[in-house]
């Protein structure tokens, strides 16, 4: 319901940063000849509508908060992509390795405008909370991707060390915002009440900790096949996640000895690469990095069960939560 | 009015993107210390005021409009810049030189984020409406900078060159949105009837075009110590503007010998660069420029005396058309 929507709407732009966009989506290749199979889970428009009807309305009430979501989502890793140098997403080269780097910036403002007028041109009563919730959410979102570029600069031990609450604050940020928004957006469309909005929110962006936690797991122990990504890629570009900052505040010896292998200069070699993934395991890192996913998924569901939500789909909502971070049984 | 406001907003942003946008802006250095002297010329927010106040409002009604309007222009500075490899801007180093490439994308998102978080967040009954104008304008941004870059790659004669009509709707977009923005958001802000937001944006848009023309010119003869670019930039970069496209439309003996030296192979000496710019001057591009330019002046002109204005302000409207462009007596 909400991917023909969001075609047609993506297909009215103009035809260059559509066929970037739809390179991002997934929908084509470089070129834009079409392409067949999965364009992600689709899991941000999923709470969206499970939101809406959660809250008493048709499915329907939420496709345009829907929309928008899978939109700013689809900016924030045409940008992300930019600025965090990641050359490849989902086994193809990243669209700033694609068509350059000034065209993917153009191809993300254009999808943020794109969603910004999708929700203003909402029609009914809610359209402008929802702006509102969207306009504020993305600015946590830019703050959260700031977070996460300056945590680059910053020493593993010691003074200005980044500490877990800190990172996982960003994660809030980062990755919580967007999931956080789908949720509100649709609760919000579908009128529900304030607490509602509130609690649905507040789940998703619980949620977006989650799978951020696990995301940075498969970051350094997950199949490249699956994950797209290479393995051992968050160690070798340094970059701090969970897992190894759980590591490093674990205080066993295994902690230092990471800390004194990522404080070295020079790249990482696989059998160093490969050590500091054993260290990491062995100070708990990897442990407490599913823990926390764990314990975030357990607060989404207090979230959702603390206020009055249709059963039917409340209890779709519930059974989203693992599946979204890859945590179901 | 509107610059308190406006400093405020940005230095409510996260320490780093607001650095980085208050370096945008002109109010700071690298680094984050003040910096005395002007920060442009304020068009655009003093479009947004008399328009509002030719509306029969009181100048305090636009000062969201105004805000959101400057956000978004240096939001479209600071990604433009990056699009078109523009190094230098207002004689010191762009923000994408100054910070980095993905921090200046960064900080150029948080200023989108703002803008429509400033308009949603606007009280009274037309923030609605404001937010569905300013998405829809910076969708017409976009798709204008999209068609400049586009330009780039196509040929100077022949079949797939740039005909003048299309450059001038390029320019309706790129830079003839954000100025009808202007002038829409105030009037809209101050609940002006549609038929006056309307031709109020009309003639935010022939400005537009008339400082496009007149920027294009000065981008070819202008003084680099007032213009703050390096003297023939444009032609070394061999970039598509008006003076030229219209002297290589002109069909004179000068126009095919621009055709040539452009056409060439390597870059342009500084010979080859006076040169050419005589013969875009000889083949009557720089006069096709200037009066295009004064062509759009009297459109912008006529729409604002084709509906009823507080006579006041709009006398100040009429003299700021040529302000805007440097046509000013």
């Amino acid at each position: 319901m909400v991917e023909p929507a969001l075609r047609a709407r993506v297909g009215g732009m103009h035809a260059w940063p559509a066929e970037m966009a739809g390179y991002a989506f997934g929908w084509c290749e470089q070129g834009g000849e079409p392409r067949a199979g999965s364009s992600g889970k689709g899991v941000r428009q999923a709470l969206a509508v499970l939101c809406a009807e959660a809250a008493g309305a048709p499915a329907e009430a939420a496709v345009d908060g829907a929309m928008a979501v899978e939109l700013v989502h689809t900016f924030s890793l045409l940008h992300d992509d930019i600025m965090d140098g990641d050359e490849t997403r989902r086994q193809r080269p990243a669209a700033w390795k694609a068509y350059g780097t000034g065209p993917a910036v153009l191809a993300g403002d254009a999808l943020f405008a794109l969603a910004f007028e999708v929700l203003a041109g909402s029609p009914g009563p809610h359209g402008g909370a929802a702006v509102r919730r969207l306009s504020r959410d993305m600015a946590d979102l830019v703050d959260g991707q700031a977070e996460d570029l300056l945590f680059e600069e910053r020493p593993w031990t010691g003074p200005g060390a980044v500490e877990v609450g800190a990172y996982l604050r960003m994660a809030e940020h980062k990755t919580g915002a967007l999931l956080g928004c789908a949720a509100a957006l649709g609760a919000l469309l579908a009128g529900a009440p304030a607490a509602t909005v509130d609690a649905l929110a507040t789940a998703g962006r619980q949620l977006g900790v989650a799978f951020q936690a696990v995301d940075d797991v498969l970051g350094l122990w997950g199949d490249p096949v699956v994950t797209g990504k290479p393995v051992h890629g968050d160690l070798r570009r340094r970059k701090k996640t969970l897992p190894v900052l759980a590591a490093l505040a674990a205080g066993v010896p295994a902690s230092r000895r990471l800390a004194a292998l990522l404080s070295g200069a020079g790249p990482l070699e696989e059998a160093a690469l490969r050590e500091a993934a054993g260290l990491v395991e062995e100070a708990g890192g990897r442990a407490a990095a599913m823990a926390e996913a764990d314990a975030r998924l357990d607060r989404a569901r207090a979230c959702l069960r603390g206020v009055p939500l249709a059963p039917e789909p409340a209890g779709r909502l519930l059974a989203l939560l693992p599946y979204v971070v890859g945590r179901a049984g």
